[in-house]
């Protein structure tokens, strides 16, 4: 079989680093293109000393469409669309990972990022696409909206309950490792600054609140409203959401692990814990799992979950290019198959 | 004006250095014995070489009360009653670091703890004490139970809302340094298992809740429940509790604030930040303040404190020097002092 | 093909489980037994809940030899000959990634580890193998004595360079990662002893100091004295040496940059950096690459090496699963093919 | 007494701001002016939040010297000498932190940080002073050089034994937690890029190689020549260098540690550990001390030395003040007596 030709604009930033990672190995796929505003005319290994040897392209600008049959946009908010606009003409597809096809409303968007859509036609052919929950819903649309990393941990972590949970009680304290900030430089993310220290930051004002409650609404089939407060974490990589809410009747905490058990019974990539285990990010950074555990505590009857990932891999590379495996027919888990280290 | 003469029970555990650490300094109480079981006959600065020709103190057997006028114990819980007795019959004052004399309740004591109170006459002698919640309670005991570090933090931060709040919404979902875990070896503070890493524990069945329910309760003039779960943060030390709670009627963020800044406005240690600051564990550290930020989510109509502090000071050995301070009549600040780094 | 059926001995060993996260996906090998003396009966994932659906292998006693074509033992010293002589009984290959099979000189042995060997006979079917260095020695022998962390850096680092320097100048300054010092608790691995400290141990006494010098002596054709002083670095994985010797007539730092250069030309795991590029653990950490930077202080005429690895992947577990490839002639870099991540 | 009115220019800086901690509870000093380019008109409390409520001053531009009985500049090299001016000119004393008045030579100066002295009068007023070693050079020069927190730990290392080194046989392996790279922000301090990450820097090239070489010549009475390779360690504060050389006449291990121990017998902040211990940068942590432990490798007649310092305390803002104390006759440890905690 012929393998996919893949292009990646905006290959210096986070995502689109660990994107090289990942496709370097994937079977099916082959990197064709890369492309940086800020570093055109270098080496990916020259920026990123990793990849010394095992990827030595160079930097393009950003006419490198014509040559590959997917395109990944890796980009701040507001900059996907012209590259959308570009794919849909030539017939390539994208997968953006960036926040500019993920809301189902311009002006949630509008309200959120202050900014318009340029082009409302390109929202309509586009689907946003957390594997495990929308694939059903994708329907050989030209653009795939790649979910945002809270997103993904929160809605994967309460898709199986949201039903259950009493209106307006869902309470989400989500903590991301200092990669989910990005490569740019920031008083913030400075080392003797956010080692040894640990705060919540946007608190109940985070730009992935509409895509959260856009998600969580749809799943239970009315408006979902929730408080989301995330905190930068010390370590580099992943996700924990730690989060909580009311059920509307008194369960056992058997029936609200069989419900998870039964939700994800078929997923390769969401391990449901046994009863009594906690998830931890560390046994998932560097690969596409997300852990579940659920707990319920009686005397309040209320449930809290807790759901994982790496924020670089199923919160963004990882999931993208399960999106990309659904895009072209492959197996889902093609090119994923990474084990969690244990350290 | 004399030293006070202090001896301290368990002090090669991480409480019971940090009491060295702190009381060495003291302008006026002045360390006369150390006990440890474990190291009898070292120094503790064998023990902890940080404190190498600063306090070469030799560790003795448990025989040291009669020289001393408070004794501070550290101790796993079950242990510190025996200490209590002896204390009380020499008229040599106590102040406890462990669970013993935390909770009112002998039966929430041996529902949590598993172990019943033996004497439970001492507990009639005994206060808890959150310096600037309970001072006026203090009528000079003979004991005081020094609050947990947990407890401390929420207590906090809740203190001056919790009457608002609408009934068994209250969740709090702390982060804790890897410090709270103390001295003793085990596998989820083996450093590559906790480096890196991020998960609750003893989710909704922490032994501090019926701490905080009682504290709270009593705040709030009714039964609180709450929700806890507690975090293990790779950071050595600090807790951030991030506390929510809805409110019975919709407030201004303004008019949060104005309630907590009312409220401390004559604590030195408790510092309520301004509107749309953070607090950051980071600014705490080392130091026995309590940064608090109050953050109000209109949207849900639910109230977000952020309230942190350094866990091994005001969570512990800060805490009880502040309560020996009030005990001994001295200004609560004194020996307290320390600025936290900024780094 | 046949895959080839692998067993481990010490399975529950970080060195154990990283060969059971890279064997797993290994194309031309298949794990049938996984050996644990602490752990029989219970699954690898219980004990490494990363390892959950992706390795349930149930941990068994020791008599796993018959089924395998090869056995990994992974075990402190002193335990693996007697898996030796079982093993050449039934004529099983065996890999030792523990410290049993690499000196020659059973007085050295003696020595270092207080400990005779048992059956010297077995000691002349083994060779001891860094590929890059020792391939050509590899003639069908059935054990393979896999090379020690340390000295798998300091040999590579050193080797093309050894026969420039001055007697009794190496210096070697290596820093490591924690899991180093591996999975049993210990109080210089508490997590707060070593996160925000850092320390020499060990001082000019490890005992892999005999191996080094057994390997640079081979190279250098005599003996070659060295001082070796490890640390302990507080993140989870990798090695740095910084190596200093003197050289007998000046060079260029071109020159020098050239020797090497030309030494590992056709090595795919070995990276020679580009000079003014200075070698960092974070480029080849979770894969099999050593990265080594070259300088020359042209003032006091000394060569400075930086050298680099994953401890454990090239210092165990890849370079053990390079050294199977070697014994089962497939390609060295056959299941090692994986690309350092960014962060 | 009256108070040594004292002013910091460059205080938002991290020696600056450590400055800010250090004497605002100095019992002798009093902090009357703090001067930020950057941040003219802000409190220093708005930069560093660590600081509300203890220091709230608000910054100025440069003229304040005016006011004070002593400035201290803390600013990157080239910008301190207008200031000792115009301090000279008005009779005020000057501790300068920057490099400016470290080296003796103007060659020296203009070759490693290509820059010319402007007044090379200022520099005969002037005197560098590791206190330990050099107070008894402190002739009431107006204006003291502060050490760099590397050769700090390095001549304080070296000191005892320099005189008993082979000629070129120094080797000095450094290791400094982040905040010695200061509070620019840059790409190897952005956390995911240093966090389990480590590498040298400047190999054989760092600026302070000829602060340490002028300090050990002097103490040996010849050109010493070192090579120095410094490296950037994931810890937020202090420094350890690993100093190797060999000595020209066999000694025992016992010899070396008298020959130490004599040397530092009435040191207050120089501690010299028993035999068989090993110096910790987790052991000085945030306070004045310098820890050393000796050792001898026999084997290849070389002398190990390790020194430790918490690289703001004793590396920079610390030591200024213990020089501070010596300007104006006051006790050296006076207001630097803080304890290094346990952790």
């Amino acid at each position: 079989m012929k393998k996919i030709k893949v292009g990646i604009i905006g290959a210096t930033g986070y995502a689109g680093v660990e994107l090289v990672r990942l496709l370097a190995l994937h079977p099916q796929a082959q990197i064709v293109a890369l492309s940086s505003v800020s570093y055109e005319g270098k080496r990916i290994s020259d920026v990123y000393p990793n990849l010394k040897d095992i990827c030595d392209d160079v930097l393009e600008n950003e006419d490198i469409i014509d040559r590959c049959d997917v395109i990944f946009t890796s980009l701040p908010h507001g900059l996907s669309e012209k590259f959308a606009g570009k794919c849909l003409d030539k017939g390539v597809k994208m997968i953006d990972l960036g926040a500019d096809f993920r809301l189902d409303s311009a002006e949630e968007y509008a309200k959120w990022y202050n900014k318009q859509y340029e082009d409302e036609k390109l929202h309509t052919q586009s689907v946003y696409c957390i594997p495990e929950l929308h694939r059903a819903a994708y329907k050989n649309q030209p653009i795939i909206g790649n979910p945002g990393c809270y997103p993904t941990s929160i809605a994967l972590g309460l898709a199986p309950a949201i039903k259950y949970a009493v209106d307006n009680t869902v309470v989400i304290d989500s903590k991301s490792g200092v990669t989910g900030a990005g490569r740019g430089l920031a008083d913030n993310t400075h080392y003797p600054n956010c080692n040894e220290a640990f705060s919540p930051y946007k608190v109940a004002s985070h730009r992935h609140t509409p895509e959260i409650e856009q998600t969580l609404s749809k799943l239970a089939g009315k408006k979902v409203n929730v408080t989301f407060v995330p905190h930068l974490l010390p370590v580099n990589r992943g996700i924990v959401s730690t989060i909580y809410f009311n059920v509307k009747e008194a369960m056992t905490a058997k029936q609200l692990h069989e419900i998870y058990s039964e939700f994800y019974k078929r997923e390769k990539f969401v391990r449901v814990l046994a009863s009594g285990e906690v998830a931890n990010l560390r046994n998932v950074k560097y690969s596409n799992y997300c852990d579940i555990s659920v707990h319920y505590d009686e005397h309040t009857q209320r449930v809290v979950i807790v759901s994982t990932i790496d924020n670089m891999v199923k919160g963004a590379a990882g999931q993208a290019i399960q999106n990309m495996n659904i895009m072209f027919g492959l197996e889902e888990k093609c090119g994923l198959e990474y084990i969690p280290p244990a350290f």
